[in-house]
């Protein structure tokens, strides 16, 4: 089942990824420096805030035979334009894997989807292992060859907890994944953890906030039940949306009902948040999520 | 393409609409009365909040040859089940239409696909004329052969418009439909009028308050579009939800693409609320509308 | 997290499934003799395609105090109906279960979904074991601790094979759950196999006949990608539809990114369907699946 | 309401549009001459179908100031780019519209909905005017002060009806918009028409072949409304996918009912793929649309 073509980049081809200021020039620079290396174009997305000054974001795949072994001879070719054009710039190589911690409470809806997920190749990652502040999914989590680390939260005591989580995480992960992480983490934590945080929550039509949201949505009578996946932020539900979806319930549902809809459009929703970061398909500008192909 | 089918009741067909409190023996008391006239039950939708002492709601269509000239006989037939009961019930004969009134500003979307249902008698109805605190779509309305009231609400003098609102349709009307009318309407408003109000309004994911949600949405990079219908209560946009939807949007929309999909979905959801108003399928209790059928 | 809410019934709840021809005074019936009985219809819904002699269905909740040691006085009171409807008719009391067989090839997606789904007791069943004509899958069925029964379909041996299922299943299962298995089966299986069998295709607008359909989709630039839930008859992809439901797909994904979105929507689509035929809301009229609630 | 945002290209802009064979240095070659004339990208998507040698595909819009009183220097500065890479290209300034037929037979929904679009600015078109087969929409597009030409399609005389045509509107118009035409086109037509040709259909999960497949749709008891926007090609429902969409129908609608979800699901729908032909981001690429932004 698994295929180069499923783990991400296919054999021959890589991938630069670019956010700057936009300014003229840019993908002329770029793309004449790599068809002076010989290499192809195979896809390439842009998209610019404001042609006068906004922000400019690419994501270039590009087919050169034999790259692998001339990843130095690539980095080298593309400097003078990240110089010039003073670009955030990332290069991609096949084979590379981003590496994930994943953080539960209780309910395991969406950590299971993941771990399903990568244990099928349906994308491919490392995974650093799980972290909770409960105990109950050890086994669940272990059964699929994955550390669990237990981080309990106790009252006043989370500044300690984190400090726990950035010794065991801090320069060992890409990306953590909130996957029904009932904590708040503090903007320290994030701060320190020094990579990307994706969360999910529901999203109702209107919002609901504060404790029991599918009671609320119940009594209100919602016909939609929704998921927003976004980057954390230390306004922890107002970071920038990655993507969202919804499922029609019907009038018969009960409040528990409404809650295992909401489950399975999480973990579709959260899925698809994380396969687009693994593919380095999204940006973060001021806070909104840009998306690329 | 006007059809009896369309148009609401089929011939010999009448519709019985009932809420109560929920006790024991209700429909069987119904469709007894029912069985003992010659009437056949064609459709019964029934729905019970709690079973002990809960509200209980109940829509039937029966078929009894000749009903149009036998109305006062089936009235009487079941007033006892109403007495004993005491229920709050409606008997609906075929070609009984209800009289709305239609209230807009200036965005004409909602507006224009209601009349033009109308017009292509999509459902049934009777207009009692379109109000609007705005003279622009005078023009537009009376091309459909309707009266244009137009009522602007000056500054600090809406009871006064309200009351002239009053003076043109209570008692006149059967339902209000706010399609797109920006003024709050007062409560003192909503209870003189006398019949129900239809509102629609934007829903986001997540919620955006306030001026201008489109362009909130837009910096937030919202992924879909929401329209939610309800009935209006004092409290603007947080009456019962008749019905919701979305639709999915694509990044390189502008905030005015935004509310150009927001115009689509609105006037689709807008429409199906007043559709089932209109079938006697929609009841009120407590903050949540219950649906039958 | 397994509450009796979730299991089915709530104590001292019983459900009364019924289908008859349609005829006057049948929910009179029922109800005053529930009424009779004390019992408290808690809800109710049916459906009838013809008032003049079509088909009739109904699905009705009681409660009744006590009712799980009095299931024979309960089921004595309402013969008489039974008899005089000519009824097919079944009661279900709380902590009854069905049992389900699952059927399989290699693609893993919904059977792990289902297997998911019953460990967390999102929904209840019992387990009569997975079968599949290909080995692969045995140890991740073993891990639920569920018995994989591997029964090869060779080449013209497929009445062998299947006379191998019937042994193992017939009268052992209340449902079998054909969870993206490749083969066909005979008329003479279902017939024998006695019991409702439900399957899962891939749907696209428009329809993409024969092998590599995804393949075809991507050739075709669709925009939807579908599933559809079906009762199985001979004719395999047209029996009653129970539901369906599609997931928007990008341009730039490939035809493999087509079938893993067409794996996401199959397993949502298929666990809807058996949830609500374990709930006993599904009826089959023609070839038509009529749902109650 | 009208803004020039709305109306397609902000003043100072133009759009480039491009096929070719895809080959090293496209984008380089484009944006290196549009650099040195000063021009800056505003905005530009692409897609390629195979890096060696496939199809690929550029639209491009750059901002010049006073690039309206400049169209020939711009032209003549791209000329070599467009000659090296033998490319089919396309320059769009502002305030340059397409001009449109509709042809519609006696369903109304589909036209009405474009008109209303093209009458409120929605989007930007000139209307050559509507063809019917059927003397009953003349009104109605009257109504709108557009020509209406009646063009009755005789049995066994479709040529001559086809020849009246193409004389009323051949050399006059960009694009032909089938809004519920419910005549075969021939091959010979299409191709002497001379523009591309847009038509609307239902859809159906499955598929239903043939006269009524409301009814067809109905007696199987389908979940979802769907309808589909392609490119006409000879074979009618076959060309080229723009957009597809779906509802959501209830069990208790009738065939009737189905029919009124699917003109509002096509109205929709056609809108949609119409405004996207409008603003040249439609390609077609063997039978597939390539849809760029």
């Amino acid at each position: 089942m698994r295929t180069s073509q499923v783990a991400g980049l296919q054999a021959d081809t890589a991938r630069l990824v670019v956010s700057c200021r936009d300014q003229q020039g840019i993908i002329a620079g770029v793309s004449g420096l790599l068809a002076r290396l010989g290499a192809n174009i195979v896809g390439s997305h842009q998209y610019s805030t404001d042609p006068e000054g906004g922000a400019f974001f690419l994501r270039m795949e590009f087919h050169l035979a034999g790259i692998d072994g001339d990843r130095e001879r690539v980095r080298a070719a593309l400097a003078p334009v990240v110089e010039r054009f003073q670009m955030d710039s990332k290069l991609v190589f096949p084979g590379e894997r981003k590496r994930l911690a994943i953080f539960v409470s209780r309910r395991e809806h969406c950590l299971l989807d993941l771990l399903w997920r990568w244990r099928r190749h349906d994308f491919e990652f490392d995974l650093a292992g799980v972290v909770s502040n409960h105990p109950d999914l050890r086994y669940e989590v272990e059964e699929f060859g994955v550390a669990y680390h237990h981080v309990p939260v106790e009252q006043g005591r989370k500044p300690q907890a984190e400090q726990k989580m950035i010794e065991l995480l801090a320069g060992n992960v890409d990306l953590v994944v909130l996957a029904r992480y009932m904590q708040i983490l503090s903007g320290d934590f994030l701060r320190r953890i020094g990579c990307p945080v994706i969360n999910i929550h529901h999203s109702f039509l209107p919002a609901f906030m504060g404790a029991s949201p599918y009671v609320q949505a119940h009594q209100r009578g919602v016909k939609l039940i929704g998921a927003t996946a976004h980057y954390a932020t230390e306004d922890l539900d107002e970071g920038p949306i990655i993507e969202q979806d919804v499922m029609r319930v019907r009038q018969s549902m009960s409040a528990r009902d409404l809650e295992r809809v909401g489950a399975d459009i999480e973990r579709i929703v959260l899925a698809r948040a994380v396969h687009w970061h693994l593919d380095d398909r999204l940006f973060i500008h001021e806070n909104r999520t840009v998306m690329l192909g």
